[in-house]
């Protein structure tokens, strides 16, 4: 088999558990992994990235050893820094996650995970962004076994220019999992609506909240890929351009 | 003409001179306005949203008058509370900006300003943002010219579901201009490196430094048409599928 050199960032947080999972089982089977990622949780930073203040690194340990480097600022920030500066050898592949909870349809613009795997191929790295789906019960080590037997078939080098792939992955037990499906980002999104409360002050506060919209979807998107158990993976650009609208607008002219 | 509800929003900060301006011009233009924006500055914070923590919104005074509402969170927090709780109206139209500098490229996935036109087509809002392309001599009032003209000829009624247009105005005299190009994203994008340094208390701290990167770039994209002294409108979308990807992946199958 072919060993990478990994660089691993997430967004929540360097201490936590799907990154760990991810970290032991590639190394496990034989990778060379670095591990570099925003030092407290980041969820929902979307590709937000730190300028006009520097960031700081510190080593992090886990169970008596050097664990990985914790940075003080976002996933794109983790990767920035992890390629240029910590990862002592040149990187073949960024993984992003294992993300606690699914990045599906338009949640992938408020993802601190697929913005890590964003960041990296505008930097010109191959870059996967891995999820479980289901935050409470996550199944990381599914996710896990699961992409390292992908990336034992899939050609890392045949990632485009500015792309990425988005994989989410159902949270059950590996041998449950009915395969994957190449699928699409889909419209998948919540109605959202505000809590008001007063505080004790007396100044407004609201709490965000929301529930996912029942939408009819296309067969071939990543929510309804999970819905019936299959890993979704999304071939993602960094490109935002709406093509058939562009024609329009230019014939209008 | 028709008359508009519009709100506002910016990455700048409520209290930036960018959304003064066009909060001016529109309103002179006959449009009724609310501005809802961060109540600090949240340059590159990309489309990051407040979860489980709430928002504050406060009422922001301005030369004696009742400007607007500066939000506790972001771009995107600030469109959609302004969208569901501010606004007294329905709003027809969301604007983001004026920003003071360019969103061309690969600038868009970190651009607070581009996220807040993206998060209303996420809600169901026509939307806009627009950038002065000049940080240091923006010329907003060229900008703020630009739009409202634009507006007259544009019928928003036909930006598609889940769409925003991101315009980018050379920050020069409006007499100046040479006219409006429809664009795609280019890729256009930085050479990134850290200046490292000693802090103190002996730890090591990174200062992000970057050059636009020397590329040859497609004639219809937006960095060329802004080289050139013409507005650029690019029609995006929030999809990031890569559709010529996707199809070879579903051939390997």
């Amino acid at each position: 088999m072919i060993v990478l050199n990994i660089l691993i960032t997430n967004d929540d947080g360097v201490k936590a558990e799907g990154i760990a999972v991810l970290k032991k089982v590639l190394m496990q089977s034989g990778h060379s992994v670095t591990v570099a990622a925003p030092e407290t949780e980041k969820s929902a930073t979307g590709h937000a990235i730190t300028l006009r203040r520097p960031i700081w690194v510190k080593e992090i340990e886990k169970d008596g050893g050097f664990f990985g480097y914790g940075v003080t600022g976002t996933p794109a920030d983790s990767v920035k820094i992890g390629v240029l500066e910590l990862a002592s050898e040149k990187v073949d592949l960024v993984v992003s996650g294992i993300n606690r909870g699914a990045n599906l349809g338009t949640d992938i613009p408020y993802s601190g995970t697929v913005s890590g795997a964003l960041e990296a191929s505008i930097m010109g790295y191959p870059a996967v962004a891995i999820s479980s789906i289901d935050p409470h019960d996550p199944y990381f080590e599914t996710a896990a076994a699961f992409l390292v037997k992908y990336l034992k078939e899939f050609d890392i080098r045949t990632i485009p220019n500015l792309g990425a792939l988005n994989i989410n992955v159902p949270s059950i037990p590996y041998e449950e999992l009915k395969g994957y499906k190449i699928t699409r980002q889909s419209s998948r999104r919540f109605d959202d609506y505000y809590e008001k409360r007063e505080d004790p002050y007396g100044n407004y506060y609201y709490w965000l909240m929301g529930n996912i919209k029942k939408e009819k979807l296309p067969e071939d998107n990543d929510w309804v890929a999970i819905e019936h158990d299959y890993v979704s993976i999304s071939p993602l650009t960094i490109f935002m351009n709406d093509n058939r609208w562009y024609e329009e607008l230019k014939k209008g002219r």
